[in-house]
Order: C-alpha cells, then structure tokens, then sequence
C-alpha cells in the first residue's frame, strides 16, 4: 500500500520514537502531525514546544540531555532580560530564540503556522513532514486544587508539574480547525501511529482537534499506538499526574483504554506483558517488546515492531 | 547656579563625552537629550542605537573596540536568523537583542519610550539622566544620487555609508514632540551642551524637534557646543559625507556655522586652532584644546573645558 506513515506527535517521546520511523522508512514519507496545545507566547515570541522539539531531534541538534532545546545553546538572551526584571522560569535558549522569533515574524507577515513550520523544517535540513495539529491558537489548560487554572507551560515549566491536578482544559482545541494537509494525510497514510508521548496533553489535543478523530476512523490504515508508561510510570514528563488528573490508571492498560476508540493495536513494554490479555480483551490487539529508547538503534527496533504490528492488521 | 548639566547628545562621540561630564559633575545632576532618529525595528524589536550606545558607555558596559553593543556580547540569535533566511547586516548582540526586546516589550503594553529609557537606565545602574528627545518615531532618512531614500542605519550599517549623500531627512523629527522632560531640563539646565556628535543626523534631529530649538533659545544657561571634527575628518562614523551632503565645509569652522543661532561657545580641537578666529567672529567664544577622548581622563578634560567656558559665558 502506498501513502505516507503518519504519526500523532508530541514532545521528547515522539520525537525520538520518530526518529526511528523515519530510519525505518524513507524520511520524506513520513508525517508528523504534532502537538500545538503547549504552544505559548513567552517574551514576545511564539514557542512551540512540541514543534520544535520534533525539528530539533530529526535535525539531530536537539539537547540530549534535556530533551528539548538545541544542542550547545546559550542562554544571553533570557539571562538578559532577567537582568532587566522579567520573568526567566522559561528558558528559552539563544537559537531556540531565533527560531522562534523567525515564526513569529513570518506569522506576523501573515504566513501560517503550517507554512512556517516547513520552512523551519526545510533550514534545519530535516525530510520528514512536520504538520501542526492546528494553525489555530489551541492552549492547553490545567486545572488544579482550588480551581487554579493554568497554561500546560505555567503548570509544566514553572510550577515544577505539582500533583494536584483535577482537570485538563481541551475546550481551544475542540474549537480549532484541522491545519491544511492534516486530514488528507490520515486519509492517503498507508500506517497510523500514536506516539508513546502523553496521552492527556500531547495525544489528547490533536484528537480534541474537531475533524481528526473522525478522519482516524475513516482511514483505510489501522491506528497503532505506542504506550508511554513503562512498568507504571513515564519515560519522561508529568503523564503519571495527569492521568491520575483525569481519573485513569497510570499503565499501558489505562492508556490503551483512552484510545480503544480509535487504535486498533497497541505496542508496549516487555515489563507491562502481563497486561496485554486485557488490552487484547478490548479488542486491540497488541505487540510487547523493550520499548525504551535509549538510542537510535532501539528506536527503530521500536519503530519496526509498531509497523509490522499495523502491516498484520491491514 | 542649580540646576543639571543638559547635553544633547548622539551615539559614540556623545557617549565619550558624557562619561567625562559625569565624572566632572555629580552623575545624578546631568541629563542626556539623546537622538532617536536612528531608532530602527530590526528583528521585530525596536532598537535605540544611541540611547543604548550612550547608556551603554555610562554603565561602563559598551564594547570598547566598536563603540556599540555590549562588551562581550555574542551573537547566536543573529546567526541563528541567518541561517532561517533573514538579512542579518545589522549585528544586534544577543544581550543587546534582549535590551531591545525589553524595550519592544514594554512599549507594547502602553509604557512610554522615556519610562521604558529609565527603566533600562536604573537596571544598568547608570546614574545620569538619559531622555529619548522623542517619544514619537522619528527615522531619519538619507538621500543618496539618484533620488534613492534610505534609512539612516541602512545608510551606515547596510550600505557602508557610501559618498553621495545628496540629502538627509529629519521631516519626522521636525513632526514630533519632545519627549516629557525634554523643555524643562532645558529650561533649568545650569549648562546646555552639544556633544561632539554627528551635527547631522545625531544633533539635527534633536534640533528639528519643534519646541527644542526654541527652548534653548530661551533657557537661562548658554550652549556650548564641542567639534565632532578634527584636523578636518570625524573622529568616528560618517559626519564628513554628511556634511558634504548638505553642503557644509568638512570643519570645525563647518560644524559653529551650523551651531551659531544656537551656540554661545565652541570647544575645538588644538588642530583646528587657526580655525578659532573664524569662529570668534561668528560671535561664538571658543575654547581650544586636545580634544581627542582616548580615555575617560581625556573624556574629563574636554567636559571640564566646555562646562568653564559654559560658566565664562554665563
């Protein structure tokens, strides 16, 4: 079957998972429908977390350490405008700056976040398509003890991911429009995945997105998801806190039941196989193999097995 | 006689000069008028070449060799929006890019260019008074053969200040208000003084801002103005071409000429000594000395020279 593979994306997790795929097969026929929920203005610039997160680790100059932010950056700008009394628990580094500042001046030239976004990705020198969930402002709220209700960056990046969450707040993504090029990618994709990012805040608003969800179940692909949580807990992020926010269990069976609506497999980790029977028994079926992504290497293992599971489901 | 040491100043030359002045004098007891005909956005934030070059140097902080930006500043933002495709001609720092963000950021929520200025001033610790002489946008443009109209930091930082000036074009000055605080410093200066700046595009537009000119005029203190040109050439940047531009001799005796309605004295350099009867006889006091800033000693020397001659003319 022809047809590009596209992939639900969020941050670090997706990133590296898509590393892989796109190791797996030809790069340029790979699309990345990422993430636009954590997209905040911070010191007058559009960041886009996930975006560029993405761009960073296909380009091969994300942070490796960190996770997001370019490899070697420096910090003059934000430690700059500390000087000057502004607010700097966003640390935004100097060429990670550019890039976005470069987004937000094309967008103030009034071309759109998916335009801009291959732009970058085209300096960065990077094949795989990246598409935007959304070119509509779509911010991801937290609510938590109390009420308090805050931008997923604020309750990530400043706050520290307290655990007090009660709910998260979709209601910019539901009312946002598909970006040009989302829907007919799920609907030519020749294999769906789900990244193992974040189900509540990555996953969920793109599926919150009106239009989307409804192209997955019409697609002639079968959706594979990739579980996040290893043995109970996530690889990297808050995903734990917000689970546990919204009322699910904190496991591959929990994140498999959040997407049983729409995957029809669902690859996890060798120490979650005890769950598969019940994720099987949701009629899903299932693929258990090392799902840690320590490397490129093991991404692409990674990468191959969520393929083959869809290849076997078609 | 109360009152502060007023001085119209521009870029470099000016900011040499005031750092002697502010060491002659208490710092808190001087006020710097200074040109924003060269503000320019670049990058999407609004730059002040000359208020940040002479804050710059009043906080002991401006890169020593090119007379703007900050010592030990790097460059990674600029780079970086080079490698996304922008012109990058005009080499904005990186702390420098904050300082203008800053700037940018808090003109967009209402604060006024001159709290904004004062505000950068007391997180640099400088001590000494520093007033846009505009808060209204007032570029600066020249004209060169052919009738082509550029921007005066096109004109020097693009372009290189090419030769055939036929013009300059302060109608945006000659269309603003001065800045609040702007006539009352003049209006109770103990001392008025024109700093060794571009009598073109870094005095000139502070002095096409209707009310300036009138306010000197009539202020109580006399002007004393100091020859940006030595032996017949700047000591720095295009003043020469400028000049020639609009038809003045290239000369201490060029530059009084320009002053005279507004100068009661003339500090020039000891090169330029045969010149000082010529300027007597416009019937401006001069005062002649080395007046070279090769160091803030020096930078003393000259302020204490035009502040005497200042106090002789009173």
């Amino acid at each position: 079957m022809p047809g590009p593979v596209v992939a639900l994306a969020g941050g670090v997790g997706a990133a590296r998972f898509l590393r892989g795929v796109a190791a797996a097969v030809p790069p340029g026929e790979v699309v990345a429908i990422v993430n636009t929920g954590d997209d905040h203005p911070f010191y007058g610039v559009h960041v886009s977390p996930d975006l560029d997160i993405v761009l960073y680790t296909l380009a091969g100059r994300i942070h490796p350490e960190r996770g997001y932010g370019l490899a070697g950056d420096s910090f003059a700008v934000v430690d700059a405008l500390g000087a000057l009394g502004h607010e700097t628990w966003f640390r935004l580094g100097d060429r990670d700056f550019a890039t976005c500042l470069h987004r937000t001046l094309r967008l103030r030239a009034g071309e759109r976040l998916a335009a801009v976004t291959d732009g970058i990705r085209r300096a960065f020198g990077v094949e795989t398509h990246v598409l935007p969930m959304s070119e509509d402002p779509c911010p991801t709220f937290v609510t938590l003890d109390g009420g308090r209700r805050v931008h997923f960056e604020e309750y990530l990046a400043r706050d520290g991911a307290p655990d007090d969450v009660r709910g998260v707040d979709l209601s910019a993504a539901r009312a946002a429009r598909p970006a040009p090029g989302v829907l007919e990618a799920i609907a030519k994709a020749r294999a769906l995945l789900v990244c193992p990012s974040n189900p509540v805040v990555s996953i969920g608003p793109i599926l919150a997105v009106p239009g989307i969800r409804e192209a997955l179940a019409a697609a002639r692909a079968p959706v594979v998801a990739i579980s996040p949580i290893i043995a109970g807990a996530p690889v990297k992020g808050p995903a734990d806190r917000l689970l546990r926010g919204i009322g699910v269990e904190v496991s591959a069976r929990g994140v498999a039941g959040l997407y049983r609506d729409i995957a029809r497999g669902f690859v996890l980790d060798e120490r979650d196989a005890a769950l598969a029977p019940d994720i099987e028994a949701l009629g899903v079926r299932t693929a258990v193999l090392d799902t840690l992504m320590r490397d490129t290497a093991t991404s692409i293992r990674l990468a191959e097995a969520a393929l083959g599971l869809a290849a076997s489901l078609e």
